[in-house]
């Protein structure tokens, strides 16, 4: 037996996420038809990070275990010749048995793409969320400071999970603009449910001075979803990076 | 009657082009559709250029001729809530009766995107064209050089074209590497006819070492299309601004 990993582009938007769905379209079940259509044998590929509904990634990881001898060169090519057009291998690597995409993994870098002008995006309308009302992006730079470092998320986390850690260590987040465009990005060894998402929607209430930044100690404070501010839309959401150790 | 100049971003991915043709989607049936949703009136709207199937604008410019009073923000606003998502208006002006959309044009700048790297995108796939070999981007940057000035483009036209003089003044040629991204700018007073597209086909033909930068004289001086190379899809190809006097 083999452990292979790959690193996946896609685009989620005519997906349902990562994970597998009766009767829906999801980036787990495209993969591993992929690795079927190669091998004639049926796998359960496991994803770093189960993105949403319209969620995308340049640099998903997923992993499988399969009695099969083909190169990292070889499963690259012959898994791209059957995947649809809006999934990708980047690449392919043969792994030690212990490696596991999600519990190996140990840090994330999240990127969120907010378009800030008056009229809503044509070329870019599925790969970022239109805020139509300029936004002060200084006061969002300074309200995320209060996040950075170890903290209890669970205000910023939707139920229901499944998880009971609600403990994560934010080492990055950083506000830059260029032109009408905000790129946000996250970096932190691991994320609760929506967590991007719902930081996202509150810090875009800070840049409408809906919040003012230091609100954002009380929030962390209350471990209580209902004190942050609203989730913001999927197709914003890009995962760029899983590490290893 | 009013002169109303309209700055449009669209995705052409949809659509068979800028010009209208019977039973084929095109933007300038759009753009005429959402205009007679607004008024309840017929008009022709000009394109300052005539886009081909698969290409996209961030800046493309229309002009047309109407007696209507709308401001030029109640023109912005009633036509986006008319058109379809894949394409906006960005702007829209109250211009002085002379003003033609593509007679008054002074000068355009075009943006041709390649995804050099291995593997097919999946994110941008409608969005660049994707070239697996890696390319000699300083090559390519050497031959481009041999296009800037006054020249007979002939070479670098597809036939048929209704247009008479093969003249342009290329400005600006420049090729911007950004990891895996080469974004490509092109600034001329007037473009012929797949002139962006056949260039681009040509450099990159030099990028793989099948043409050398110095053939770029030689191609000029051809006056024959047959002396370039292919034409690169449209799919890349993004027309960004129109400057007028």
């Amino acid at each position: 037996m083999s452990t292979i990993k790959l690193v996946l582009e896609y685009d989620g938007t005519a997906y349902a996420g990562w994970q597998r769905q009766p009767n829906r379209p999801t980036i787990q079940e495209a993969v591993e038809t992929a690795v079927f259509g190669v091998t004639q044998t049926k796998v359960a590929v496991i994803g770093a990070g189960r993105t949403d509904a319209g969620v995308h990634a340049l640099g998903q990881v997923a992993s499988f275990r399969i009695d099969h001898g083909l190169s990292p060169r070889q499963w690259t090519r012959a898994l791209n010749a059957h995947l649809p057009e809006n999934i990708v291998v980047r690449s392919a690597a043969l792994m030690p048995d212990t490696f596991h995409a999600r519990h190996s993994a140990q840090g994330k870098l999240y990127e969120y793409r907010i378009l800030n002008r008056p009229e809503r995006p044509a070329v870019e309308r599925d790969h970022c969320w239109h805020v139509h009302q300029p936004l002060d992006d200084a006061a969002m730079q300074q309200a995320g400071r209060a996040l950075i470092g170890t903290h209890d998320f669970s205000s910023f986390q939707t139920q229901p999970t499944d998880n009971d850690d609600p403990f994560c260590h934010l080492q990055r987040l950083t506000i830059a603009r260029e032109n009408d465009l905000l790129r946000m990005e996250f970096y932190a060894d691991r994320f609760l449910k929506q967590m991007v998402r719902s930081i996202v929607g509150t810090l875009v209430e800070v840049g409408q001075n809906k919040r003012t930044p230091d609100n954002f100690t009380t929030i962390l404070g209350a471990h209580d979803r209902s004190a942050a501010g609203k989730t913001a839309p999927s197709q914003g959401l890009f995962l760029i990076r899983v590490d290893y150790g």
